[in-house]
C-alpha cells in the first residue's frame, strides 16, 4: 500500500515576507488555527518556501537558525513548529527556512518536518540552487549567499512516504523520480516561483512530476506580496497522480485543502501501468 | 553548437490507417509532394506512427517487412522512403512500420530514418510497448504480438543530433533525457495517442519534455480516421525549449510547419541553465 487510507492535506498560502521573523511566525499559526478550525480532519499542513523571512540573498544570513534534531531549542522557529505540530497532532512541513550550520557557517535553504508527536522527522536542503537570468523578467541567485544540500529527502508518515524538494529543486525531475521509486505517495515542494517563471512553467512542471511518477504533487507558495522585493506567483496546487489539479489558490492569501486518495495512485498506476513497464535494462534507474 | 543553423520541418499528419499499404504510401507521397511544393524550404519530414498499415495487435504481422540497412530492396517501403528523401534531398523519419526481424521472427514497431541521399541512417524499434486498460476507456495490448526495442536512438544530421522515440515511448522520461544529455537539438516522437489518452496527456507529456531538457520536441500524429477501429487524437504539433506550442494540428488530415531556431535553445539554456545545474553528485545521470 503506498497510502495507507485517505488524508486531508492543508497548503498555507500566506504573505510569509514581512521583515519581522516574530511576525512571519504569529501569521503562520494565525494560519495554521484557521485551517484545523475549518477543516479539523486535516492530518498535515505544508508552509510556504522561506515562510519566516524575507526571500532575499542579502536577508537569508541575518535570518538562519541552527537545525539540530535532538536540541530544537536552539531554533526559535523549529521549537514553534514542533509545539503547533504537537498541539494540532498534525504533520508539520515547515515551508523552508534560511539555516546556518554552526560547524561550517553555511547557510542553507532547508525545509523541516515535524511529526504529530512534534518531533523533527527530517529535513531537507535546497539541492538545486535558483540561480537564473531573464533579460527584462528576472535575475536571482542563490547561490552568492546560500550553500546546496546534497541529498533526497523522503521520510515516513503514519500514511506512508513523503518526497520533498524545494522550489527549483521542482526543475530536476530526478528528486521525484527517486522519491516515488522508493515509495512515496506524494512529491511535496515549498515553492516561491515568481511572477515571470510562475506564469511559464509553475503548473506544467507540477502536472508533469504527477504524471510521470503517477503520484500526488503539492505545491505551496508565499501569497504575492507587492510591498516585499521578490514577488511571488502564489497558486499553490494539488495535482492528482493522472495531472488534475484538484485543489488551486489564487495569489492572494489562502488555505488551500485537498484530500489525497490512496484508490486514485492505484487505480491510475493499474491502467497506465508505467510504474512497472519502465526499462532499467536499457537506462540506469535514478533511484539505485 | 547543438543545432547549427534554423531548419524548417514539417509534420505529415494523415490518414494512414487503410488496410491498403499501397494507397497509404501513395497518400504518405502525395502529402510529401504537397509539403515541398508549399514551403520549398522544408528540410525535414516527420511521417506518423505505424504509417502504411492499420494499427492493430492483429495486423502488424501481416505488414511487417525486413529492414536491413545494407539491403532495402527487402523492405517496399524503405525503398520507397529512400527515394522520397533522395528525390526532395531532406532527412525523412519515417514515422514507424511493423518490421520483422528474418533472423528470430520478431515483430517491432521500428521509425526508420533517411538522409538527403535515401540512406537509412537509423532505425528505432519501439522500447516501451503499449499495454494499458482503461475501463470505458482504452484497452490495448501491444506485446501480444510485439517484441520491444532495447536502445535508445539518437542520430546525426548535418543540423545536429536528433532523438527518437515513438509513441507511448513518450510517457518515460528517461529516453529524452539521454538524447539531450548527448546533445540533442529536438526529440522527435511519431505516436498515436488516442481519443482518451491524447486529451489526459499528449500536450503535457510533450512540453514536458521539452523543458526538462530544453529542447525541441516533435509529435507526428495520425489523422483521426473513424472508418478504422483504432482512432488517433492527431494534434500533431511543435514544442519549443521553453514549452511553448509554436504549431498544431487538429484531427483531421494537416500539414505542420514549424521552424526550429537554435537561438531560442541557447537563450534559454542561458537564461534558465539547468543543463549546468544537475547534481549528478546528487544522483546517476541516466545518459551515462
Amino acid at each position: 500500500m503506498i497510502l495507507s487510507q485517505k488524508i486531508k492535506i492543508a497548503l498555507i498560502q500566506f504573505k510569509s515576507s514581512n521583515p519581522s521573523k516574530q511576525l512571519n511566525l504569529q501569521n503562520a499559526q494565525k494560519f495554521i488555527e484557521k485551517a484545523m478550525k475549518t477543516q479539523p480532519d486535516t492530518k498535515l499542513i505544508v508552509l510556504p518556501e522561506c515562510f519566516n523571512s524575507p526571500y532575499s540573498i542579502t536577508k537569508f544570513k541575518e535570518y538562519a537558525e541552527p537545525i539540530i534534531a535532538t536540541d530544537l531549542s536552539q531554533s526559535p522557529t523549529c521549537t514553534f513548529l514542533s509545539k503547533l505540530a504537537s498541539r494540532f497532532q498534525i504533520i508539520l512541513i515547515g515551508g523552508s527556512i534560511p539555516e546556518c550550520d554552526p560547524t561550517t557557517s553555511k547557510i542553507y535553504n532547508t525545509s523541516i518536518i515535524f511529526n504529530e508527536q512534534g518531533h523533527l522527522i527530517a529535513k531537507h536542503r535546497k539541492i538545486h540552487l535558483f540561480d537564473i537570468d531573464i533579460p527584462n523578467g528576472i535575475t536571482f541567485k542563490e547561490s552568492t549567499t546560500l550553500s546546496p544540500g546534497s541529498q533526497p529527502t523522503t521520510f515516513s508518515t503514519k500514511y506512508g512516504q513523503i518526497g520533498l524538494g524545494i522550489c527549483y529543486d521542482l526543475r530536476f525531475p530526478e528528486l521525484a523520480m527517486i522519491a516515488a521509486r522508493k515509495g512515496a505517495f506524494a512529491m511535496v515542494y515549498p515553492g516561491a516561483f515568481n511572477t515571470v517563471t510562475g506564469p511559464m512553467h509553475w503548473h506544467l512542471l507540477a502536472r508533469s512530476r504527477a504524471i510521470d511518477n503517477e503520484n500526488y504533487v503539492v505545491l505551496c507558495s508565499p501569497a504575492r506580496n507587492l510591498e516585499s522585493d521578490y514577488h511571488a506567483y502564489g497558486h499553490s496546487l494539488v495535482v492528482d497522480p493522472r495531472g488534475n489539479i484538484i485543489a488551486e489558490a489564487g495569489e492572494d492569501e489562502e488555505i488551500v485543502f485537498a484530500e489525497l486518495d490512496p484508490s486514485v495512485i492505484e487505480q491510475f498506476r493499474k491502467q497506465v501501468p508505467i510504474t512497472f513497464q519502465r526499462r532499467f535494462d536499457v537506462y540506469p534507474d535514478v533511484s539505485k
